[in-house]
């Protein structure tokens, strides 16, 4: 550290309101936000949102600057879903092994840093995060297709307080145990005593592998509570969503730099699409800790090859919503609705399979068929769709062509209830934006329901009853995993049912949302999101099992 | 549960002043026990001991009364290492399919007997256990070799103690989160409110694989952890040390059945040597937890292959003496004679290579060279084992014939400073008793010492000086492992240079011992024994990484 690098435990006193307030909620698991999830002028500013678009556009067809060891020359792979060449350029990492030495030379002045150093470091990057949170919506917005101000607050607000949420869990993990302890057991003469020091170290080198859909999101959690218990880390971000975690690093860099730490603690390993580079880094054995999001066959293929490393995934599953009857038709077909249409269904939590008995379900407006209940949800969609201008708000735009293809496919996997339109984008007429499509299908086409179809395609599949659609539930979820599940149903029984059947299949419930909340969305601090006990993730944001192996405790003892 | 079922949750009442001072315990780490270690009448009674002794006998020759799904016939596979066979016969699990299928039978009951009713069960089979505590350790003498007084502390009064800190840290992580929570949004209108329902639930079926030299120390932390977050588990004993967890599962059976719940919740799957049953069980898809303590070879094959399942593995490593200088040359010859003498040097934690400058260290009796370190060692092994009446009661016996192999190997390894020598047991004829040996090696010796040799052997190695001592520490740790470190110095320079290469190579120090406190013992609550942060083990008794991932929570929620 030099001489006039600020102190990291002043920046853990800084911000200490902040991460006392976030291990409060952890553990009450009550409503909390550290940072605001409205865009508005009224809570940023005048000028942030015109700052922030400016900033991001000031990248477009530029170098980022980020000084990668190991790289030679540079990729530039990132095109907007609302159509145009972002045409960064970053670093093009080509050799690990220089990567990994810079890594992991500053590890030992980070882990003397101890929890409080670290702790104060981590909070004040996402203090200069939320300061160019405007521009990181952009580029989320623009890598992802998210909406912008879905964008602002799943890939801003929102992934903060993840983040925020596991440096709280590591800070608690890392602090129930004393750094000192005296030790006396009495005895026949003197007792005996020992001094103990119990010291927190880090497991060794960290991997971070992004997603193209939640760039900062879904990356954040795992980078943060591996940097912040001592931990490297090397961010490799998927070659469509690049500036986000580019952006990330060059905070997470300044700030380790300010701090008089090695910048590159932090470091983006940036490739081409065919690079696979994930897998080359993924089984060295300096990385001991893995965080990925994305598909299951490379998901799949981390937990089975990265055996030196602990490996946290979240990948896919089919989630699941089980229709029985319901006290608001209208509310319900709305709920679902957006939840079917919010980024065009490209969410791990988007529902896809919903089961309902074959003969109709009662609501509030009498009994509804499987076709009225089509045509329910097709109205609800038009509704929130109908206008162009208002639908790219919701629906962001498609992030890539295999999304696309599967729509396309999906028409022929059973009846057309809702058909898909073709929106065309008010602002960016190279955007490629789509409405959901629901398919109508039966018990027995379990051949198409079992597979995960990620993108706006939800299943509506008659059943021969609740009993059947339970049934189902707990048995394609156990068997193929899901991120949420939900159910629809007056009937306490029912609901009753869907609880043990959802303890058994190994995944969260929502009930009856008709209101303000949807499925798809889960609340840092409060919604743990993912559960590890099915297999469409084999871990949870943030619980004590997704921090407490990121360190470990070496003692030493004395007599006193 | 039927209805004359003791409610599970007035036994944690019953017992909830000991865990809560178990998990106070753990947060300060300082002194606490709760079962008491001396076996005198004066706490246990005076016909304890005798009524202890008697039970053990009577278990000679008969077969152990457990019902074992899945097994034919019987397996009778133990000797004393005190020379006489127990006779014994378990039953032989010969087919897993029918044990895995009655283990998961009673899983959903037990699940649903929330952390407050496994907890309370759990706590009362640990008073179960202890109310045998005599018979334990005549059973843990027996199959292990230790000594009588050995076996009462590390098999049985310790051994609680450590269960007792695993359930109680399970405790701490499964009810940080509540059970319910209410979570209120403000908005612009009507604030948001969702209430949460937040479940633990099991992982799946646990299997802990049992050592023969502290079948009950090494197998508990496991086997509780495991329990107590609603994982059903087989035991898998070893072949030479059953009846210490046969008895366990029999306590564990009968309290589990009292309370309402499956008894084959716990289940005990004996095998002949050669049946290879962890290896069959270990790769089973239902499997999801694995304890192992053994062998490097078998347990890194867990690693390897028991991909379905999170794998917590005791194994061994070469653990490391330095020696700089002393403050008082006599007391530690003493306290590292005791190391090497304890249970004949057989624990995973006894202490082997010892570094120490060829130009010889000073002390408060002058520069002692090598030759008179060796000499020092060997006059402490003296005076602790001149007496075979009381050298057998620190010794014990030979556990198997590996050991003694090993230890007739290891003079042809270097120059024979202190020579092995065979100790006549007073009241077993038959026992095998040895006192340790001390090697005399080169730095350049590193084909020999970097092996772990398992029993009385310490090498001492002359290095070209501390710095050396230091470097070959720090590095043999890092590649081979170790589960204790301990440094003799008077300079505080050289004692914070072995405190820093400790936490670079992954284990815990032991600064000049020089009184009542040994390298190879741990106490419960205060000492974490393993690091998880070298090759001798991937995991530690015990910290919250040990016991977080033993259990997932699935919430639901819904609008109030």
């Amino acid at each position: 550290m030099t001489a006039t690098a600020p102190d990291p435990n002043a920046l853990l006193e800084k911000h200490r309101e902040r991460l006392d307030s976030a291990v409060r909620a952890s553990a009450t698991r009550g409503y909390y936000a550290a940072f605001d999830e409205s865009p508005s002028p009224r809570v940023y500013g005048e000028t942030a949102a015109a700052d922030g678009k400016a900033a991001f556009e000031a990248w477009l067809g530029s170098a980022f600057p980020l000084d990668t060891p190991g790289s030679q020359g540079y990729v530039a792979t990132e095109r907007s879903p609302y159509g145009f060449d972002l045409g960064i350029s970053y670093p093009h990492t080509t050799d690990v092994d220089p990567l990994i030495e810079a890594a992991l030379l500053g590890m030992r002045d980070w882990r003397d840093a101890r929890p409080e150093g670290r702790t104060g470091v981590c909070l004040e990057i996402l203090d200069r995060l939320h300061a160019r949170v405007f521009e990181l919506a952009n580029a989320v917005q623009h890598t992802s297709g998210q909406a912008f101000v879905m964008a602002f607050q799943a890939g801003g607000a929102h992934a903060l307080d993840r983040a925020l949420e596991s440096i709280a869990y590591a800070w608690t993990e890392m602090t129930r145990t004393p750094s000192t302890a005296l030790w006396e057991k009495p005895g026949r003469g003197e007792p005996l005593v020992m001094e103990k020091t119990f010291t927190v170290v880090p497991r060794g080198l960290a991997l971070v592998v992004g997603c193209n859909t939640f760039p900062t999101w879904n990356s954040w959690p795992g980078l943060f509570a591996s940097l912040v218990c001592g931990n490297p880390v090397v961010v490799k971000p998927h070659p469509a969503a690049v500036l986000p975690l580019a952006i990330t690093v060059q905070v997470c860099q300044q700030v380790l730099e300010e701090a008089g730490f090695d910048p590159h603690l932090v470091t983006l390993a940036a490739e081409n699409p065919d690079d696979k580079l994930a897998a080359t880094l993924a089984v060295r054995p300096e990385i001991k800790i893995i965080d990925y999001t994305g598909g299951n066959t490379f998901g799949d293929w981390l937990e089975e090859n990265a055996r030196q490393a602990v490996v946290f995934t979240e990948k896919a599953g089919v989630n699941t919503v089980v229709l029985d009857s319901t006290s608001s038709f209208k509310a319900m077909c709305q709920n679902l609705a957006f939840s079917f249409a919010l980024y065009t269904g490209q969410m791990c939590t988007a529902p896809q399979n919903v089961y309902l008995p074959a003969d109709g379900i009662d609501t509030d407006e009498g009994r509804k068929s499987v076709a009225e209940v089509g045509a329910g949800l097709g109205a609800a969609l038009e509704k929130l769709l109908g206008d162009d201008a208002r639908a790219v708000e919701l629906l962001g735009g498609v992030v890539n062509a295999g999304v696309l293809e599967r729509l396309d496919a999906a028409a022929s996997h059973g009846e057309v209830l809702v058909p898909s339109r073709v929106v065309t984008h008010p602002a960016y007429d190279d955007a490629t934006v789509r409405t959901p499509t629901i398919i109508g299908l039966t018990a027995a086409d379990s051949d198409v329901y079992e597979n995960e179809c990620f993108g706006p395609v939800a299943y509506l599949i008659a059943t021969a009853g609740t009993d059947e659609s339970i049934r189902l539930f707990r048995d394609t979820v156990h068997r193929h995993g899901a991120m949420t599940a939900s159910v629809y149903s007056t009937s306490s029984d029912v609901v009753a049912e869907m609880r043990e059947a959802s303890l058994d299949a190994g995944v969260a419930l929502s009930e009856n949302l008709l209101g303000g909340v949807f499925v798809n969305q889960s609340a840092a601090y409060s919604d743990f999101h993912g559960t590890g006990a099915n297999p469409a993730a084999n871990a949870s944001f943030t619980d004590g099992a997704y921090v407490a192996s990121r360190f470990r405790i070496i003692q030493s003892r004395r007599h006193v």
